[in-house]
């Protein structure tokens, strides 16, 4: 016993170094590109895109290689599995899967891409800042030749589409997701039509105005505060698409953009980063040195996000609580505005352009659209030059409104620049994760709404930190649901909440 | 011939893509220490230290791999250093020096040091901030050892300290230094007296006062732009101790440090910084991806910082010039003051406790303190625990200042905390390169005078551009000076060129 103990041992301590290793490259690479999008100089950006393709592809090496490949086989059977710790049995089933899927991938085919996609995010800023998606189609085109390629070289599945899906959320799919998109629209499009007919729709006049730009960023900062967000332990910083970074637990990043025509912007946008944050600040120390601290999927950490911004941020309790503190702040401007009428007002219910201002009910219709254009770009070959006049088309189709150039429409979001092509759809995943939470959380803490609209936010942070933050990676997006509400996800709850909190604010019967 | 030309031409190849890595993982470390000294989070400096250590470790086993040795050992022979261009040769006999160097510091050792001195500048930054000599002196200790040992592994030249000094500026010694440094005593103390008894002093009052942060930045970022600091190749940040780096010519970052009392510090700290950087933007781009791409030494880096900032920045000229902007930047403040009297305000001498805000002429002393007690502490052992003691002891006597804590006193200056010993003799053969170079200039660009009070300063910058930054590593600093005077390092330049300007200033006959 004692010598299998032994021969079990040495593998695991080489193991870990490698993936100390490798997690340590991520955090630098981390930093690195935190830096390009928040202010890195433009003509540094070439020899920096080497340089993190360079790093990349080191980390890569580590991840594919023969030697690791070797640990893993040793460590990943039954006999020196029953030896590790749960730490460590997660961490070799985890690397092992990953290992899988990367060795796939030929590591110049790697580096190119990550080449590839650091140059074309700075691409992508100029072309939004210009209005120019023909600047940008060059990089499109490659980066979505490259995730073909993926595809082919990972297998596909039932459908390429699929493939990609699988990366940012364990076995979904297409079926899945048409399914539950469908059970959102047959529930939420009805609401949305008895919205707009609706004769009390919320006063937004005094949401208009000029916000002076520190007032909002001191207004941030105090609600990232009150949502306990460790300012030793982060930072805020500006950058043209915000963002929320978690280098290691103690250094976690959050941007946001300031509107000096829109409070709300980046209130909510902040608020948004701010509960990826907590996610991120909150994992057990345990893990820092390891590939599992990270959040274990993309819906579990927008369930985060959207959460935190949405039924928390958005509800009337936290405004009963923090609206004085925003008067304060803009003296003369939100006087005479109480509580509820800000509540209405930040609810609006509005068919827009730009998905991170959209409201909490057609967000989920930004996201089928985006959903809706990906699966054509692999499953049907749609050519990336059309997607201008598909994007335009289906925001006239299901949402009413056209967008008035490219910056306003399909060169919106960051994500395709980098290559996450299978990442939306977790926004609306998150929707659905964090209303099935937030159904429990009431009864676990029945004194919440209270709490909120007295500004105790610190329990249910302790309550989703015990629940979801600390495990990190170590528990899988299926377990975290089923641990907190002994059931798989479902899209009720988020129709339920919704339909509740939209009847009373517009007075439907 | 040409099998000759093809077995020199692989390993050449090879060669440069090592050297290449070499540059490109130096560029993300330069990143990392820059925002660990610009606002990285205090809780994520632990794990940070870690990852720096690691990427260093990896970059210290590249440039000391028996590939690259061999690569070396082919490289460096005549016949095939006969083959190669300009840059390829010197960059071969470079890397052998550097190979050499780094081969006798076993990889264990210089990764613990990385670590080391990554941490003790966050421990440099709250001892200082608290004014806590003792909860520093741990790291100091340890980083003094490291050097000696390092100093055993190298070879002990002439003193121990010796060795430690060519680190800095290739060849340099002690004996130099001391003649130097004698020269520059024998005629500047006499000056400094005469000065003192002078019943010219200076008028300084409207340096007294308030001076709004803001627009000390704006001031800082006009004159940044008139010397021709591109900010699309940098940007301006703030640090406790002030510092340029450059990661590539394309990135080139300025941090400065905004006292609300004091109008001159970020200002000249900011011009200084800038020379730095203008240096580190112009180099050509042929080097920008070997290790030849950085100032050829610390003495010639330091030489276009103060040029920069006192025989531009410091000038009457360049006041005539400058005054007005300032003026409407601070209205009211220094409404009255004519440029004769600002010129002769910033350059009034008065013994005082901080470098970085000394006169141009004391300011020599405040290095000859820091070499002398650099020498105390590997030529003559003195306990680290005793610097507080001899540093106060030494400023009293070579100052007549005594400092009224350790921030003010021995803990004012970031080097030894990331092991810099042998850097600061730099300062004074910078202010005497740059006089035997302004020297030239005078000669060279004869309206130069007329130019800087016409805010004309590019044509200083191209003749420098040309004589100096586009060069990189691949002059010699012996080089640099004699291709520009026709001869050797001399201290008569800034001795002559001190006392022409004091003479005026004071009105000494």
């Amino acid at each position: 016993m004692s010598n299998q103990n032994e021969s079990a041992k040495a593998p695991l301590e080489r193991f870990r170094e490698i993936i100390g290793r490798i997690k340590q490259y991520e955090e630098i690479l981390g930093l690195v590109y935190w830096d390009m999008r928040t202010g890195a100089p433009r003509k540094g950006i070439e020899l920096r895109s080497e340089a993190v393709g360079a790093l990349s592809s080191e980390t890569f090496k580590l991840s594919t290689s023969p030697e690791l490949g070797d640990l893993i086989a040793q460590l990943n059977e039954p006999a020196s599995l029953a030896e590790l710790g749960e730490i460590d049995r997660r961490l070799v089933e985890e690397t092992a899967k990953e290992y899988e899927r990367n060795r796939k991938i030929p590591p110049e085919l790697h580096r190119e891409y990550v080449v590839l996609t650091s140059q074309a995010e700075s691409a992508w800023e100029t072309a939004k800042e210009n209005d120019d998606f023909a600047g940008f189609v060059p990089y499109l085109e490659k980066i979505i030749d490259f995730n073909r390629k993926f595809i082919e070289l990972w297998g596909v599945k039932t459908t390429p589409y699929d493939t990609l899906l699988d990366m940012y959320e364990p076995g979904l799919t297409t079926v899945e997701l048409d399914r539950l998109f469908g059970e959102l629209r047959a529930r939420l499009v009805p609401l949305a039509e008895r919205i707009a007919k609706s004769e009390h729709q919320p006063d937004t006049s005094f949401l208009e105005g000029t916000f002076d730009k520190e007032a909002q960023k001191a207004f941030s900062k105090l609600i990232l505060k009150e949502m306990g967000y460790d300012f030793e332990a982060g930072r805020l910083d500006e950058s043209v698409h915000p963002f929320a970074t978690g280098l290691s637990p103690g250094d976690v990043r959050i941007t946001t953009r300031y509107l000096p025509n829109d409070l709300t912007s980046a209130l909510f946008g902040t608020i948004h980063e701010g509960g990826h944050a907590l996610y991120e600040q909150n994992i057990m120390p345990e893990l820092a040195e390891t590939t599992l601290c990270t959040g274990t999927s993309m819906g579990i950490h927008e369930s985060q996000s959207r959460l935190w911004e949405n039924m928390i941020g958005r509800s009337l309790g936290f405004w009963q609580r923090y609206l004085p503190d925003l008067k304060k702040l803009f003296p003369g401007q939100l006087d005479h505005v109480s509580a509820e009428q800000f509540y209405r007002a930040i609810n609006v219910v509005q068919p827009s352009l730009i998905r991170i201002e959209a409201d909490e009910l057609t967000y989920n219709l930004h996201i089928m659209i985006r959903y809706e254009i990906e699966k054509m770009l692999f499953n049907e070959n749609l050519n990336p030059r059309d997607l201008p006049v598909v994007w335009n088309r289906k925001y006239a189709e299901a949402l009413g409104v056209t967008p008035p150039n490219d910056a306003q429409g399909v060169l919106q979001d960051v994500h395709w620049s980098g290559g996450a092509f299978g990442y939306f759809p977790s926004y609306s995943l998150g929707n659905m994760y964090g209303a099935q939470m937030i159904d429990v959380a009431k009864r676990k803490l029945p004194d919440l709404d209270r709490q909120v609209a007295e500004g105790r936010l610190q329990p249910l942070k302790e309550w989703l930190t015990e629940q979801v933050y600390r495990h990190g990676k170590l528990l899988q997006p299926s377990q975290i649901i089923e641990r907190i509400s002994g059931k798989p996800l479902q899209s009720s709850y988020l129709c339920d909440y919704l339909e509740e909190k939209y009847k009373d604010i517009y007075r439907l019967d």
